[in-house]
């Protein structure tokens, strides 16, 4: 490809809005141009890359046996009503109505089509396991676009959907996609690790992230310093310690104190000289049928949203209005679960002991409030995982709270699709059995800006040479040098030949220009063919990843080069 | 691939709703599914056939020098606003809106955009010419799917477009394109024909349709009998022969008569005696601004309504009403053209002689009305031609209407969008020129549908082999016997060693079904592994497209198949 007439042009300097190095890269080298906040057109060089991190994705579903299909973009209501998600996923998908006023989604995902296929395609249980996949556009009305391609209104997606006769194997699917997931991310030069993670939207209970670690992802992972624990922050939970900061035994009954103006624990710890974990905290809230909802916690912990959407089963968390806090008897910043007439939720890290709590009553709190004494409620685990805590597995590591990209996900829905779809097979024992299922998603655009994330220097992007967007950058210097210009393009055609794939910078732009932009675009193996060189009929040869060049014979140049990319990874 | 897992169940009889035998045998043989009215899904059979097309196309393109790349699905309103195309395009296409209100397109075709990134991309003729392509889902209201994937509400279009410097480099940009589509489809089995045709939505003047002659297009193609004239109807013009039915100069003035009820032609021919191009036909309409326009044509013609369209600028052509045939001075059934207010049209075909119009008065017509002397307007070609016409190129071959599906087409549309969207590029003389472009497309699944519609027999696909979903189907017969399913099973891992796709049918069905199923998949080769056979140490080969079979030993068989499929066209 001659760099001349390349579509695409880089930039000397990213545009203001990029928020990340990821970003600023992927926009000054041309590998892909936004159209509008969150929808991204590839370039050709992001094209090339993006269709071998495709390539690798397909290579490892097609060895684990899945089938690959495409399924539409548009995707009919009437299906997504079934199972419940026309409305839970209205807030975050794209709607679109026919002439006849006929309602679709732009596909967010496919389980309900791809069930619908099963139910037509799969009708005994010897045509049992299947996987079939599919890349396709997904659309997401993200309110918040971010960081490029990380997150994004409209992207192509990876995903597989297994249908198994039972539990046993589909966990044999999922660990066959697993390893998938494993070798697809090393594959593409990806160092991502597996991530216990809330199923979210996709219901079931088993599911994983791939996660990226670098400071730029918006996902927080807790990691066990000693064991293999890894959680998404959305699930992670911690050993709890019973201290026994005040024995339950020694404990009084319950009796008021006077807290004037103390509507936060800070307020608390000032008045009375505690620490924030002798506390109670109450926070008041409603589910989806504004039911109210009281969840109480130690005073030094916060309630995570991801973990309360899944226990009331909502997609948006509201606090309690005023009226709703009148009804429920409670009075803004001196709420507590005593005498509340509301559903409690009582997180599983509290213990029984003595607390003080909001009396319900202005300017007052109770001291000596005990668990099961004093109020009842539902344990559930609603925390927030914090650094330093306990890890939940091994109860010796202590948890560090990373950040993380994530490239990929699966879920162990079970029989939740198929269920609600009635979608069935005829079982060994002649009965009608719902299929168990789960899914497995890949971002291609996510993975690709991830590569960038991580694969990158002060000059620009080092592309790992498996998803590079030409194997060998070939620079003249200068063009217009008649001798420079045929034995460069006797090169390219060499290496053309025996199937490199070449960039030619023909461009008469200066020595200085082309280095930079070859930094930039970050193309595994640079080749230099320039007056100076010709001279000793020799050409010069640097990978992008090395800080040293080496210089090689214009006649065995070809064999060289050839050497050198045959040596990397597929 | 195992057969007994394929996620793709062959159907014995096709639902009643197919139209056409291309649109039985796709739904029969598992090649795609609907979801919706016109929302199709690929199984993997049809996958796989899909991705040879696409892959032919691809080849093509990257042959003439055109970068692969791709724009998003979701298109912003802003850019087709530009154009005039957001309202245009409404009565066809999809919309959707945020959630804070911007509306976007799914995307019909990618001129606007495509010319936002050669805005950015291209700053000088230096970088010129380019051709850039993607494929890319569109989406169309269609008001009648039709015929499976004949006529579909989403599929995958590949679009290129040209960038020129000026009209020279276009038409070399067309010409190039204009070759890749001939290599193209000849390349996946398809007879395609070049046909003059109507730019429509495109804007432009030069454009061409590739179109395949079969009985269940719903194209009208004009076929001269001498030359090589094939036009669209939308576009075909005639040659007139100037036949002096009347001579002018014998013409009396204008005089009435008499018509009671004959509010037709074939009335009138009735009740005068005279053939029908004795009569001037006058058509009255409205434009898109509302304005009363009578078409006036030979009584033998009708109203093409595409170029009908493209005269008055409109997508949609409405008839006069009432109110608006009494503010023209008409009346319905007795319009004429002599004193009419309203803008006149005068079809090209008609000639200076006298004819019998509608005289704007109840059961009454004019005699000797003679175009220039008692009306005038504007001349225009708007009537549909007819077998039988004289071809308008050599003026000696007949036409011939044959029906067409049309599988691509090509636009040179100029300076259409970059005038409107000013989009240009520094040119030699250092001013800033317009782009001249051209656009040109593909639809995947239309070709796919068309390669079965015109590769069929009574039993089901016969493949063209370049396209085919695999390259060879093992029978083995009976596979609960286990020396067949071994030697089945050797030779099915000897030949995919060889890199030859097989469909390994490995289901516990009768001999019956798997030969009936073979015929109706259609792949090229079929190798048959029977208890029979094995006796002798035998496979029997068969070409779905042969009647014959052949007997070959064993020991050569994959060497024999590797040799036939060896010498199919890629």
């Amino acid at each position: 490809m001659r760099q001349s007439k390349l579509f695409g042009r880089t930039l000397r300097e990213a545009p203001a809005e990029a928020q990340t190095p990821g970003h600023r890269l992927m926009l000054r080298a041309a590998i892909a141009r936004p159209l509008a906040a969150g929808l991204y057109t590839w370039l050709p060089l992001g094209f090339r890359v993006q269709k071998k991190v495709e390539q690798i994705i397909r290579e490892e579903q097609d060895r684990i046996g899945a089938q690959e299909m495409e399924m539409p973009v548009l995707t009919p209501a009437e299906t997504w009503k079934q199972t419940g998600r026309w409305d839970a996923l209205e807030p975050i998908t794209f709607r679109t109505k026919d002439h006849n006023g006929r309602e679709f989604m732009v596909s967010y995902t496919h389980e309900e089509f791809v069930h619908l296929h099963a139910m037509q395609e799969i009708q005994s249980y010897k045509q049992l396991p299947q996987i079939v996949y599919h890349f396709q556009s997904k659309g997401r009305d993200e309110a918040r676009p971010r960081a490029g391609l990380l997150r994004v209104r409209e992207f192509v997606m990876k995903d597989a959907y297994s249908f198994d006769a039972d539990q046993a194997g589909l966990e044999k699917s999922y660990a066959a996609e697993f390893g998938a997931y494993e070798r697809t991310f090393q594959r593409m030069g990806l160092d991502a690790i597996s991530v216990e993670s809330d199923t979210g939207a996709m219901g079931g209970d088993v599911a994983h992230e791939f996660q990226v670690l670098t400071e730029v992802g918006e996902d927080r992972i807790a990691v066990c310093s000693n064991c293999d624990y890894r959680a998404n922050l959305e699930k992670a939970t911690r050993s709890v310690r019973r201290d026994g900061f005040e024995a339950l035994d020694k404990a009084p009954e319950p009796s008021e104190i006077r807290t004037p103006g103390a509507t936060s624990i800070e307020a608390l710890q000032a008045l009375l000289k505690r620490p924030p974990e002798a506390f109670l905290k109450t926070v008041l809230l409603t589910d989806a049928r504004g039911t109210v909802v009281a969840v109480v916690l130690p005073g030094d912990r916060e309630v995570n949203e991801a973990k309360l959407r899944k226990i009331l089963g909502t997609s948006e968390v509201k606090f309690a209005n005023d009226g709703q806090f009148a009804a429920a008897g409670g009075v803004p910043g001196f709420v507590g679960p005593v005498g509340l007439k509301a559903r409690v939720l009582i997180d599983s890290s509290l213990d029984r002991r003595a607390f003080i709590a909001g009396a319900n009553k202005k300017d007052t709190h109770l001291q000596n409030v005990v668990i099961g004494r004093d109020f009842r409620g539902e344990e559930v685990d609603v925390h927030d995982v914090r650094e330093g805590d306990h890890c939940p597995r091994c109860k010796t590591g202590t948890l560090t709270i990373k950040r993380g990209v994530e490239v990929g996900n699966i879920f162990a829905y079970g029989t939740y699709y198929s269920d609600k779809m009635r979608a069935t097979f005829v079982a060994e024992d002649g009965t009608q059995k719902p299929f168990v299922g789960g899914s497995y998603g890949i971002g291609v655009g996510r993975a690709v800006q991830t590569i960038i994330e991580t694969h990158h220097d002060e000059k620009g992007i080092v592309w790992p040479p498996q998803v590079a967007p030409y194997h060998a950058h070939v620079l003249a210097l200068p063009v217009n040098d008649a001798d420079v210009r045929a034995t460069a393009e006797s090169l390219v055609a060499e290496l053309e030949k025996r199937g490199i794939e070449v960039l030619y910078d023909d461009r008469d732009e200066t020595a200085g220009v082309k280095f930079a932009d070859a930094d930039l675009i970050g193309i595994p193996l640079r080749v230099t063919v320039s007056k100076r060189n010709l001279k000793e009929n020799l050409a010069e040869l640097k990978l992008r990843s090395a800080t040293d060049a080496e210089m090689v014979a214009l006649a065995g140049g070809a064999d060289r080069i050839a050497d050198i990319v045959g040596s990397w990874p597929r």
